[in-house]
C-alpha cells in the first residue's frame, strides 16, 4: 500500500479522539436545545460553561470574553466589521499585507462601505515593524489587526509592541491568532490585545467551530444577530458538541506544547538539514520567530504547483500556500509582500508538521524531494 | 424511572442515527480540507457535491444554488444583509412583526445604518396578508422577507402569493423557512422565493449547520469573507462532516414527510380533543393552514411558564414561545401582534410534536395538563 503523510497540518488537523469521544454523547442523547429552560437543557448548558472556562484558560480569559463562533473565518469577519460599525467617527482601519484572506476580504467589504483601510507592508522575513504602523495611525484609527503567526510563512508578529502603539494611539487591536492557538503559548494580557480570533480545526478540533476572544469593555456591535445566545452578542443554537470538542483539543493541545515543540522542532532542523545535505538550491521563508512546523520552502527554478501534484501521486501531503488560495494558481500574496525573487517563489510549498509526525515521515519527505527535484522523476 | 416526554420538537430535534454514522468518517479519517488539490481532498470534496445535491433535490432547487451557513440564523442575517448591502439605490427592507428575532434584529441592525424597514402586521391567525404587503411596498424596496412557517403558532403564510406581488415591485423575496425544510414539501420554483434560509437541527440534523437556497442570478453580497469556499459567496473551511449529516437527515426527513405527516396529525387530533373532553378553557393558535406537529396552546387564566416547570418536574418538555425567547418571560412579540388577550396569552405554552412522539406520549400529556390545570398539583 502506498505511504500516507499528511504535513499540511496548517490547513487542517485530525480531530483528537477524545475530542470526538467527548463530543459524542452531545451529539447523540443530550441534544437539548441549551437555551430552553428545563432540565432537558442542563447538561448542555453546563457542558457549554466548562467549555467557556476551559478555553478561556488555556489563552489567560475570562470565561465572558469568549465568543463561540462557526470558525476563524466568521470570527475574524466580526472583529473587522464589529469593530467597524461600532464608531461613527473613527472608521479607519489599519490592517497588514499579509494577513489571511478571511481579514483582506473582509476589510475590503467595508471599504466598499466607505471605511479607509491601509495595508501595511512587511520586511524580507514578514514582520510588520513599530515604524511601519506608526507611520500611518492617526487619531481617526478604529482598528490595528495583524496576524499573530503567518499561515504560509509562520512567522510570528511582534504583537506586544504593535498593540502598545494602536492603544496610544486610541484604536484597538485585533489578532487573527487561527495559526498560534494550540501550537504557541497564548497570554491575551500579555500580549495585550482587544481581540483574538482561533479555529478549532487548526488545533485537533472539529470543522466549523471556534471563537473570537473580546476584551471586556471592547466596544464591538454584534456581526451575526438574533436570539440571545453568547451574552447576546452571536445568535443561533449553540453547536455545543462542538465547542466541547474544541474544548477538549484545545486544553490536551496547549498541555503538551513543550514537548511537541521539540518534537516538532527536532523534525524541521532534520528537514533542513537532510535538504541541504541533497545539495537542493533553496530558500527557507518567514523570520527566526515561527510558530512550530510551519515550513515554507521555495526551491529555486521549480514549480511549486507540480512539485505538490508529484509528491500527492508519492503519498505526501503538502500545500502551496494557504488552502483558501489554491484556487489561483498564481504566486500568493504574501510571498510577493516579502519580495521574494520569482526564480525561487514559483516553487514553493508549505510543509506544515505536526506532532504526529514522525522522523520517518521527514526522512520520506527529504527522499522524495530528493527524487523529483535531482532526478526530475518519481 | 421518570418518563422522559420531548415535544419541543421546534426548538431543536434528535440527531438522526443515520445522519450520525454518516458524518463519522469524514470526523475521524477523512479530515482533508476539501479546497486543497490533492487526492486526500478528494472524498470530502466528493461528499461536498454530493450533500449539495440532494438537499438541492430536497427543494428543488439546482445544487449550484445551495449555499452552506453555519444555521438558519446565519442564514437569515445574510439574506437580510446581503440583500441591502447589494443596492445602493434600493435600499427598503418589509418584513413582518412576527418574523424570527434572526430577521428582527438583523432589520434592526441595517435600520441603524440608515437603511427603512417596515414591519408588516398580521391577521389574529398570524397571517401576513397581500393587502397588507401591497399597501407599504415601493419601487424603492428591496427585499420583503415573510417566514415560511412560524417558529411559535406554525402559520403557513402564503409566500407564493407575497412572492409575486414583491417581484411584480421589483424587490426580491426571502423566506425564512427553518421549521419548514423537512416538515412540509418545498418546491422553491413554485413557492418563486429568490433566497429560502433552512437549519440543519430542525430537522433531525446536527446543530451549528444550515444553508441558504440563492435563486441563480440573485444580487447578493458576501457576508462572511474570505477564501473561495461556496463559490466565492461564503467563506469558511467546509465543515463537511455535518453538511453530509444535514443531507442525510433532510433526504429521510422529505421521503418520509406523508407517512409522518399523517401520524403526527393524529396525535394533534388526538391531543386536541383529549384537552377538550377534559373539559380545559383554552384556544389553540395559528392558522388551519399549518406546520405539522406545531401546537400553541393559551390556557385562561393560567402562568406558561409555571406550567412548562411543572411538565419539566412530570418529565414532560414543552416551550413557552420561541426557544430563542427564553431570556425573556414577557409575552412573546407573535402572541402580541396576533393580538391574543391577556387572559389567554400569559397561559401559552408550545408543543411540537415529532414523527418519534407516540400516542402514550400524548396521553401522558393531556394526563399531566388536567392534573396540573384542574387539580392546581402534580
Amino acid at each position: 500500500m502506498k505511504q500516507f503523510i499528511y504535513v499540511d497540518n496548517a490547513a487542517t488537523t485530525k480531530l483528537d479522539i477524545d475530542a470526538f469521544e467527548a463530543m459524542k454523547p452531545y451529539l447523540l442523547e443530550e441534544y437539548g436545545n441549551a437555551s430552553q429552560p428545563y432540565s432537558f437543557a442542563r447538561k448542555p448548558k453546563q457542558a457549554l460553561k466548562e467549555a467557556r472556562a476551559i478555553i478561556a484558560q488555556c489563552i489567560n480569559a475570562d470565561p465572558e470574553e469568549i465568543f463561540f463562533t462557526s470558525g476563524g473565518t466568521e470570527s475574524d469577519n466580526w472583529a473587522i466589521k464589529g469593530s467597524a460599525f461600532s464608531d461613527t467617527q473613527k472608521r479607519a482601519i489599519i490592517t497588514s499585507q499579509i494577513e489571511h484572506h478571511a481579514i483582506l476580504r473582509s476589510c475590503e467589504d467595508i471599504e466598499k462601505m466607505g471605511y479607509p483601510v491601509a495595508y501595511l507592508p512587511v520586511t524580507k522575513e514578514g514582520i510588520v515593524t513599530a515604524e511601519a504602523l506608526e507611520s500611518v495611525i492617526t487619531p481617526t484609527t478604529r482598528l490595528v489587526s495583524v496576524m499573530l503567526a503567518n499561515n504560509e510563512i509562520g512567522t510570528i508578529e511582534p504583537i506586544n509592541e504593535l498593540c502598545k502603539i494602536a492603544h496610544q494611539n486610541g484604536a484597538l487591536f485585533h489578532t487573527d491568532a487561527v495559526q498560534a492557538v494550540g501550537h504557541i503559548q497564548i497570554d491575551v494580557k500579555k500580549l495585550g490585545v482587544d481581540l483574538l480570533s482561533a479555529s478549532a480545526h487548526k488545533f485537533n478540533g472539529p470543522k466549523g467551530i471556534g471563537f473570537l476572544y473580546i476584551k471586556k469593555g471592547t466596544p464591538i456591535t454584534s456581526y451575526t444577530s438574533g436570539g440571545a445566545q453568547e451574552f447576546g452578542m452571536r445568535a443561533g443554537t449553540e453547536n455545543f458538541a462542538s465547542i466541547v470538542g474544541m474544548a477538549v483539543a484545545l486544553k490536551k493541545n496547549c498541555d503538551t506544547i513543550t514537548e511537541n515543540t521539540r518534537h516538532i522542532e527536532a523534525m524541521e532542523s532534520q528537514l533542513l538539514d537532510g535538504l541541504s545535505s541533497a545539495g537542493l538550491d533553496f530558500v527557507r521563508n518567514g523570520s527566526n520567530e515561527r510558530v512550530p512546523g510551519n515550513i515554507s520552502l521555495s526551491f529555486k527554478n521549480a514549480d511549486g504547483e507540480a512539485l505538490l501534484h508529484r509528491l500527492d501521486l508519492m503519498g505526501i501531503c503538502v500545500s502551496t500556500g494557504a488552502a483558501c488560495d489554491t484556487v489561483n494558481t498564481r504566486v500568493s500574496h504574501v510571498l510577493n509582500a516579502i519580495g521574494l525573487k520569482q526564480e525561487y517563489s514559483n516553487g514553493t510549498i508549505r510543509i506544515t508538521l505536526s506532532a504526529s509526525n514522525t522522523q520517518e515521515n521527514v526522512t520520506a519527505i527529504i527522499s522524495a524531494l530528493r527524487i523529483i527535484l535531482l532526478q526530475g522523476r518519481i
